[in-house]
């Protein structure tokens, strides 16, 4: 029998107790379309969108909004012609959009936490998986070699970091996306012992410079800042397995994209 | 005549209106005390702290909290070891520390960007100063050359950046500290035709990824993330040298940090 947008939807939604005002809502298309083919990615960005219809896929599930922003589209956009162009691509596709986000994180456990631990591969490490943290207990390596691994594990080219290179770390805290913040992250590291927080993103006068004082102080604490998307993209890819057996008939594709920021 | 502590602080907000609910409170210390030196500093680091006693200074005016949140101290910190420690060196040396924030970003023109235009010696090239915003008009360079410039005058190990290394840019848009939302940035592109923003810190998966599409669309718009250091540090040495004209009697500092995050 053939599946429906709505049909992958609910299928989706099901795990989880209803989300009130919940940012994940089917943004283009039709939820009577019949599934072709479905997509993931951390971003409908133009290319991930061309990617998608060239694959032959005619539902893409994304974890952040379409138009650049947590709520879109955005008065500011009206106009605006990246915007304009953007839209009618996508509305001269027939492409369905699904942003998967707050669900996705309330799954047990959430599912972009499991996707970048199972990318990592330190299923086996895992201590505790808190609301917004896991705790992981690795074997000891310096914060060197878990660079290496890092970037060998995740495709990644650069990460940023404060802290000492050759200190050996065992204790993990990892927060995806914008859980950065000093907030939940500067107690974690007492609280739970922590050598080494690893977090997608978070406001740089608040960790890090609590990071570089306690460095000071002789005090050690590291920390790893991976990127926003650089920390949730495994988690769409890890999404894309388990729909391939939610509906083993639909192909199913995750497409990565490239970091948005590079260095120099 | 001696400058007390409260003289030095009443001189600084004396050119703006009376700031509501403004976190430019003296965070540290008495202000009846006889200023015998000042440093200025983007923030009140260990290692800024130590610097600050060590010149003989004795106001400390930085841009950002002490205790790594905007409105510090915050709960979360109770009986952390690094924030105790830290308190206990404040108190036991007597400094006074002032938040000069809200006060210095609505001075005419903020102060914050005109340290940075100055730092960038780009006063000549100012178009317009907006309210968050200055529009500034350089003779044309490619981004690699603006690469090269930005790093060597504010002494910069990286950049990131997202765009095209070998387009010309003339029209640029530049904001200081956490500027870099989309709903800022954004409309900027269109409305004053630009070929570049350089903000200091904003959500990544805002105006990064708005750049990221418009140039696959192949229409050109450049971005460099300075960081938020980065970006409002000059801010803080061009408040020295304002300083050294008001009080020409008192010994004044600028004190820079390193940036907060290495890149590997």
């Amino acid at each position: 029998m053939p599946n429906t947008v709505k049909d992958v939807l609910d299928t989706l939604m099901e795990p989880v107790n209803h989300v009130q005002n919940t940012v994940d809502t089917l943004k283009a298309g039709d939820p009577a379309t019949e599934v072709k083919g479905i997509a993931t990615a951390f971003m409908a960005t133009q290319k991930v969108i061309e990617q998608t219809i060239a694959l032959g896929a005619n539902l893409l599930i994304t974890h952040e909004g379409i138009y650049f922003s947590h709520h879109d589209p955005a008065e500011f956009l009206e106009k605006d012609p990246v915007y304009e162009e953007k839209r009618r691509i996508i509305m001269g596709s027939g492409l369905a959009i699904y942003r998967f986000h707050d669900y996705w994180h309330r799954y047990k456990p959430d599912g972009i936490m499991a996707g970048l631990i199972q990318a990592l591969d330190w299923q086996p490490h895992i201590v505790e998986n808190q609301p917004t943290a896991t705790i992981l207990s690795i074997p000891p390596m310096t914060l060197a070699e878990i660079f290496g691994h890092i970037k060998g594990r995740l495709g990644i080219r650069y990460l940023r970091f404060a802290g000492d290179l050759s200190m050996k770390c065992t204790r993990i805290g990892l927060l995806a996306g914008y859980r950065g913040g000093g907030s939940l992250c500067i107690p974690l590291y007492e609280q739970e012992n922590l050598d080494l927080i690893i977090y997608g993103e978070g406001p740089e006068w608040e960790t890090p410079e609590y990071v570089r004082d306690a460095n000071n102080q002789g005090k050690q604490r590291n920390l790893i800042v991976l990127g926003h998307a650089e920390s949730e993209e495994p988690g769409m890819s890890y999404l894309a397995q388990s729909l391939q057996t939610m509906f083993p008939s639909i192909p199913t594709y995750f497409i990565p994209v490239e970091q948005a920021l590079q260095v120099l």
